[in-house]
């Protein structure tokens, strides 16, 4: 059941722990389910009660810990030995008195490191202040440190079959961004769409099928534009209603983002305008890409290339990603953003989406894209406008 | 837009002030999104960046925080006034030097609460270390309270309107489960099996459509049923196989959860005999529910009805559930396990999942329920067996 070879897994071990050693950490507690996975191949959706894997630099394999009922998934769907998947017992689930994070103090005292220097993704999504606060009061010999994101450095430069899934993720967005562009009309209900939408992009093609994306669908109409994470309802769309369309194709985990924007006329002129120069801002950033330039270097571009027509935008114009669980697909490491000073490397990979969203309105037109040797390929082969009907 | 009488928004905010005054807490930082959205309204999937409610003992309304591109969603979902949306910018995003708490702090401090007594929900998804280290280090003159499902307490009693909307949820269920069950069959491929429950229970039926929900379909098939938290995959199902399926409608972030099992024969008599067993167990446990039972009452008599099959179940077998967002749809305060002497009253609702997983098989049928003044009701009308095709 694996998706990558033994090597690869390997191979992102090996620089896990380089940059444990250029941290001066001796073990990590990884709870990023992506980075879980990453590493060990572990595919649940069992997030939702305390698991990690522990990485020690002077063991081959990292240890999974997890819930009782949990342990035959990790058997199932990792490369880890049986010595190394450690389930605890179900009395630790939701418990006001025992806490699954003492269970994997435990671990760690037993394996001998209760007095090393242990790294914590500090700001990872469940990975919470309890889980925290109980690592330091069952290890109080050992030396804590915060190692957000080092798991998240690795995942920066996909391997080939990686892309591979990516490019099978962009074949199921833009079957799934079909599908919502067709079935978008006045009268239509909104749950309608995603029905069909969600419908597209899992059964996929008929060589392969898709997986639940990090994001559900993001589809805000009419005044609910002027905002990007608002979801859908069942109301029905009336002429006059911009809709903003984002979503994900997911193969193995793998994402690969589009938006869009569809306009049922009569729209203001506002949206074309603003469509007009997201697009052209686009271009621009797109065009200047390759390897040896920078995240805010594109920003600029970018701003630079929508400075003359009087719109702004405050916030991001986008961020790696690939591998992911809800809720990002982001990877939460380099933003295409003023302050970002990364320099990109063929085969990063990024979600650009510059979207603009004023009081009463808004557009979002988005393209992922990778970094070639020579400047970027986009991943989703999907017209690069705003949509009228 | 609002799914509730403002009336009910200030009952939930009072009940919460109570324990905040009982616990002897002068303001909670609330950043479980169910608990945001019990309070105030707010929907949205914003989740993926720190956010929360300041709720205050002295002010009526609880402040919300949140990312500048998300302070329109909260205009269009909640009943606060402008005054009570604040919003950081986009520079607190993902960042290594700011962190969106630090901005949250600085609110604290402005209402004059840095010296007073903070909660906080320590194990709450979303919440990380991180957020709590930099409130800590951000407030250094504030005192600290562990508030972990301070909120969910309240959300325990459901109003007639919460029940309303889980019994919409029922329906999507319903329709969901028929749809994969009717689809389910030798040589479909999984995947294709979901893209057709996602279709099912969104667009729901003419009257409502459905809203995601806090848990994708989990399905596993064959052997995967050793364990209850695989997804979905683009293989076919083989005579032989057991498929485990467990779904919720959704409506308004209203879940009505339901599991069943179906076997494509020749099955393993195991199987069946798992399933009389469970069957048997949950009518056994459903007739004994009524008000002034204990939790722990109830699983006792799961236990005590299915000992002498010679099965065992290790894990809980259900759960207070309702409003909620990913990664669960459980509410995280009591459990239906031996530990747990909670006295059920009218109008709890719960989820009773007596699972059963084997080393190579298991078994789940499930059924939701609400607590009424005499019995108890089951939400779903769905046969209560295995499915055999």
């Amino acid at each position: 059941m694996l998706p990558f070879e033994l090597a690869e897994y390997h191979e992102r071990v090996k620089k896990t722990k380089e940059k444990m050693v250029a941290a001066g950490i001796d073990v990590m507690v990884i709870a990023d389910p992506a980075n879980m996975n990453y590493l060990s191949g572990y595919d649940g959706w069992s997030f939702y009660v305390p698991q990690c894997l522990i990485l020690m630099l002077d063991r081959e394999q990292p240890i999974w810990v997890g819930r009782g009922q949990d342990a035959n998934g990790a058997r199932l769907t990792t490369w880890l030995d049986e010595e190394n998947i450690r389930a605890y017992t179900d009395d630790y689930v939701h418990s006001a008195v025992k806490h699954p994070m003492d269970y994997v103090a435990d671990i760690i005292k037993a394996e001998g490191y209760g007095d090393k220097t242990i790294g914590l993704e500090m700001d990872a999504y469940y990975f919470t202040a309890k889980c925290c606060k109980r690592l330091e009061m069952k290890l109080p010999n050992a030396k804590f440190k915060d190692a957000t994101l080092l798991v998240n450095y690795v995942r920066i430069i996909k391997s080939p079959r990686e892309i591979e899934y990516m490019k099978k993720a962009a074949r199921l967005v833009e079957k799934a961004m079909q599908t919502a562009i067709d079935y978008i009309n006045e009268g239509v209900r909104e749950c309608d769409v995603v029905a069909n939408i969600y419908h597209s992009m899992i059964s996929g093609t008929e060589d392969f099928g898709g997986d639940y994306p990090a994001i559900v669908p993001l589809l805000p109409s009419g005044e609910k534009t002027s905002t990007p994470h608002l979801t859908w309802s069942d109301e029905k769309y009336k002429r006059g209603d911009t809709v903003i369309i984002e979503l994900a194709g997911c193969y193995k985990r793998y994402h690969s983002p589009l938006a869009r924007t569809l306009v049922l006329e009569p729209a203001p002129a506002k949206v074309h305008d603003l469509a007009a120069v997201v697009v052209e801002g686009i271009n621009a950033a797109l065009d200047f890409i390759k390897p040896g330039v920078t995240a805010a270097e594109v920003e600029a571009v970018w701003r630079k290339t929508i400075e003359k027509s009087g719109f702004k935008k405050e916030s991001r114009i986008g961020y790696s990603m690939g591998l992911n669980y809800p809720p990002d697909w982001g990877e939460h490491t380099v933003s295409l953003r003023p302050e970002d000073n990364t320099v990109l490397q063929p085969n990063m990979t990024f979600h650009m989406i510059p979207g603009i969203w004023l009081d009463d309105c808004g557009v979002e037109i988005s393209e992922s894209f990778l970094v070639t040797e020579n400047g970027c390929e986009v991943f989703a082969n999907f017209p690069r406008m705003l949509f009228v009907k």
